[in-house]
C-alpha cells in the first residue's frame, strides 16, 4: 500500500472528498494514513475522527523556525512511513525541509486555472478580475508559490450574477470530483514528475481505479 | 444599420466567420461596413474582395508618426460612419487617437483566458506554460495590452498531444462559433460598457438574433 498523508488548514471538504473515493475502491493500492493539520481548531479534525485518520496537529507558533517546524512534520511522516502528500487547503508553503524530500511526491489543488491567480483568495482574484471562466488546477508542488507543473486543469464558468459564495461552491464541485483520482493516480506514480515534466504512463487509464 | 469596421493583419477567418453570421441574420441591424487592413498581402482582403466589403489598406509606415497613421485611419472610419469597431487578428494596439473616439465600441478577440497570456502567440506561451486549460476572450479594448474589461470566455482543452497547430485550430473553431454572435450584441448596444463595467441588456437574449 502506498501511504498517504493529506495536509489540510481548514473545514477539510477536499478531505472528505478524497475519503469517500479511497473507501469505494475495491482494492485500493493506496491509502490515507495521516491527515497533517496546522490549526488545531479546524473543521477538518473532525471529518478525521469520524473517518478515523491518524491525525498531527501541528502549530507553527509552536518552533521557533520554519525549519525546525517542518523537521517535526518530517520526522512523524517518516514514522508514518508516507510516501506521498496530498495537500488540500494547506494555508502554508511548503519549505524545502520537507520538499527536498519530497519532491515530485506532493501534489496540491488550487481554486484557478494558474498560472491565473496564484496566492490567497483564487475567487476573490478572479471575481475581481471579471473574468468569464476560472477553474481548478491540480499540481506537482515545487518550492514557489503556486508554481508547480501542472497535471489537469478544469474550466469553471463564472456567470453575472456569481458572488464569492457560488462561485466557490461550483469550483468546490468540480475540486471533489477530481482531486481523489489525481491523488490515487499520482500516489501510485501512474502520473509522476520528470524533472519539471508531468509524464502519464498510460493516460487513458491513469484515473481509472 | 449600425456600421462596424472589421481590423484584421493575417489570414481573416475571424472576418470570414464574421460574414457567413451575418449573411445568415434575417433581417440584420449591423452590417460589416468596412475591412481595415495594415498588411497590403494579408490574406484576408482576398475574403474581403469575395464578400465585396470595402477595403481599407493602410500601412503604418507610410506615415511618419502612429498619431499620423491612426489619424488617417479615424478620418476613413468618419468618411464610412463607422460606429463600431471589431478587432480580428488585427496585430496592433489601438493608440488614443482612434481609442478616444471609438472608447466603448470597439472589441477584441484574445486566443487566451486573459489575463493569462496577454499579447503575441498567446497558443503558444499557453503550451510552454503547460496548462491544461485555455481559451479565448472577447473583451472591450481599453489602453492597455489585452487588458480592457472581459466580455465572454470560452475554455478549450489542452491535450497531452496537442502542438501548437492542434490547439491553434481547436482554438480557432471556439472562436469562429463565439466571435461573430459577440460582435453582433455589441454592436447593437445590447451588450455595452459602463465605466469598466460590462452591461448586459438581457443576458438571456443578448446573443440571439
Amino acid at each position: 500500500m502506498v501511504r498517504i498523508a493529506v495536509f489540510a488548514s481548514g473545514s477539510g471538504s477536499n478531505y472528505e472528498a478524497i475519503m469517500q473515493y479511497f473507501t469505494k475502491l475495491t482494492s485500493p493500492k493506496a491509502e490515507i494514513a495521516l491527515l497533517v493539520c496546522d490549526q488545531p481548531g479546524a473543521g477538518v479534525l473532525e471529518r478525521a475522527a469520524k473517518w478515523h485518520t491518524p491525525v498531527l496537529v501541528v502549530e507553527r507558533r509552536r518552533f521557533a523556525s520554519k525549519k525546525q517546524f517542518e523537521q517535526y512534520i518530517l520526522a512523524q511522516l517518516q514514522q508514518y512511513q508516507i510516501d506521498f502528500i496530498a495537500l488540500a487547503g494547506y494555508m502554508r508553503l511548503l519549505g524545502p525541509t520537507l520538499l527536498d524530500h519530497y519532491l515530485g511526491r506532493v501534489i496540491n489543488l488550487h481554486p484557478s486555472l494558474l498560472p491565473a491567480f496564484p496566492g490567497i483568495d483564487a475567487v476573490g482574484q478572479a471575481l475581481k478580475a471579471g473574468v468569464r471562466v476560472t477553474g481548478v488546477t491540480v499540481h506537482f508542488v515545487d518550492y514557489g508559490m503556486d508554481t508547480g507543473p501542472i497535471i489537469v486543469q478544469k474550466p469553471v464558468a463564472v456567470e453575472l450574477d456569481d458572488t464569492h459564495n457560488t462561485l466557490s461552491s461550483k469550483i468546490h464541485v468540480v475540486e471533489h470530483e477530481l482531486y481523489p483520482k489525481i491523488v490515487y493516480a499520482c500516489a501510485l506514480g501512474r502520473i509522476y514528475l520528470d524533472g519539471t515534466k508531468v509524464c502519464w504512463q498510460n493516460p487513458d487509464e491513469a484515473v481509472k481505479e
